[in-house]
């Protein structure tokens, strides 16, 4: 899917403020990389590594994996496309709702794709299934130990558990090593999101040496440039650096998800600082979406899109005391006066 | 194929001072680019367009076609991985020697391959041709004119022309608007050669509506990060700073393919500042290459791997009268002592 994700400041004209539509950590200080790559001057002129071995080395160390359990794509989103192409005539189970490229990418490479409400109607039906835990968009997290249970007793079906989000959410996510053991289990992750760079799309696929061999298989030359690789090893190497307030960011959304509440939205329980919400009276999101862009520059992520939601359905992510309070405020006042 | 490439300075343990193995024209002063990108605070934190819409207009407008007929890529090796899935069960010719990517595109996609010395050897037997022109690496030029006529004479062959090199000669390459009129010619274009800028991934394919919307089907979202869009707009905005001095270089190339030719090598007829040149007496460019990098920092492309080229064959690029004096200064010392 290209259009209708969160975060299309692109598609309006008029300044967005206040962005509730990114799941991705805001107001993160980036200078210290700006610094680093700028410092470069041989960042564009040289080519990228033709693959990015030496960057595969560096997560595998910090994973505990031995370098050929790990694939750096261009971004989580190439991971997801290399993973449907793992299975031909496939049947696959997507865990809604839940981000679209899941079910997108199974669709190009040919499967059959079924939505399905919980990780329960599994069965050896599926050459693969597609969980994204913790959960965009609802926050949702299915216990790690729950997962690889349903792996164990399907050992047919291809398990790719999106873990993009794993450092939004105080549960443990399936470790690296947990997955590499297994014949059935790839994990895909984020750099993105780890460390709030959404300009640069850099991601990872983990699995066995087996997965990885075939996913690597079909790679070009140069799928990732300079800049990109050279931020990944600086990010890597500056950890400290990006570690996140996640109790505080909590602790925010919390208040955020009472006063959505407190005006009548339905908010579902989520484990991360974004949410999935409900509007009252089957209302419509892209309408009051719509009303928050043109009375108070503010984007929020309409979900209608996301199978199988509706037109009520939008979500935010907390952004701050401040702003989480106007973005209350400009609802309520859509919901009185606006509709 | 990964490896084996030119400009693989990633490979050696020595400092390359002098890289000859590189197509991509050296020396450019990026610094305003470089400022551009330095300015935008937002440059890493905010996500990028879906897909390149913006990028896309901007080039068609410059080349006088409409915007569907342009679609950008991860580079030109994405274009040409993308063209390959184009045909199935196809039977694709590549004309040799050439680029390896042509060749292991097709075979990725499922294609029959066959090498061709020439073009007039093609025939409505196969179902896409793949011609590099001006080809890399000897840098012929097949008249465009030539290959439009062939197209028309074989309207069932997609005709693959990849024009990375089209500023790198003073030849005319087929123009977009006789590629766009056509069913069956798909333009392939490389920022990363028209601006020098290989650390960033830019290239672009250009086609009839009809083949350029099959390609753009399989599109992932954000496949183009922030940077690598906002300099490839920026480079489009400041097209006379990066005039290339095709005349001094094409200069320079000619005193290099004559002091070569003095000490003995055999160096095919280019149109551009890169050559191929055979050693005598079967000798080794392989040993010769990693001669240089020893003595003299020095880095050449063996060319060996190019189908189907043996182990004598290895191209340069002109670099500059002082550094090309160097090189063959540094290859007579080798034949004379050195093997």
């Amino acid at each position: 899917m290209i259009y209708g994700h969160g975060d299309d400041i692109h598609g309006h004209s008029r300044p967005i403020r206040y962005n509730f539509s990114s799941n991705v950590r805001q107001g993160v200080d980036h200078s210290g990389l700006m610094l680093h790559l700028w410092e470069d001057l041989t960042l564009l002129s040289n080519y990228p590594e033709p693959a990015p071995v030496s960057l595969e080395e560096k997560i595998s160390e910090a994973l505990g994996v031995k370098s050929n359990c790990v694939m750096v794509t261009n971004g989580a989103t190439e991971a997801i496309y290399l993973a449907a192409t793992l299975k031909i005539d496939a049947r696959s189970a997507v865990l809604t709702p839940t981000f679209a490229e899941y079910a997108d990418a199974a669709a190009a490479a040919g499967h059959e794709v079924r939505n399905m409400p919980s990780i329960l109607s599994l069965s050896k039906d599926y050459d693969m299934a597609w969980i994204c835990n913790p959960n965009n968009p609802t926050g949702r997290m299915i216990p790690a130990q729950e997962i690889l249970e349903i792996a164990d007793a399907l050992p047919y079906t291809l398990m790719v558990v999106d873990q993009a989000y794993h450092r939004y959410t105080p549960f443990p996510a399936i470790e690296p090593h947990e997955a590499v053991l297994r014949n059935n289990v790839l994990l895909i992750y984020s750099m993105t999101k780890d460390y709030s760079v959404p300009g640069l799309r850099i991601g990872y696929a983990v699995g066995n040496p087996h997965i990885i061999a075939r996913m690597r298989s079909g790679r070009m030359p140069w799928a990732m440039s300079t800049p990109a690789l050279k931020a990944a090893h600086y990010l890597l190497d500056h950890e400290a650096d990006y570690a996140m307030p996640l109790e505080d960011m909590l602790a925010q959304a919390q208040r955020l998800k009472q006063g959505l509440e407190e005006i009548g939205i339905k908010v579902e329980p989520s484990t991360t600082p974004f949410m999935l919400c409900e509007l009252p009276d089957l209302a419509d999101a892209y309408s009051l979406k719509q009303y928050l862009i043109d009375k108070a520059d503010i984007l929020i992520r309409a979900a209608g899109n996301m199978r199988p939601l509706d037109r009520p359905y939008f979500r935010v992510a907390s952004i701050g005391a401040e702003a989480d309070a106007l973005l209350v405020k400009k609802i309520k006042e859509w919901m009185q006066y606006g509709r």
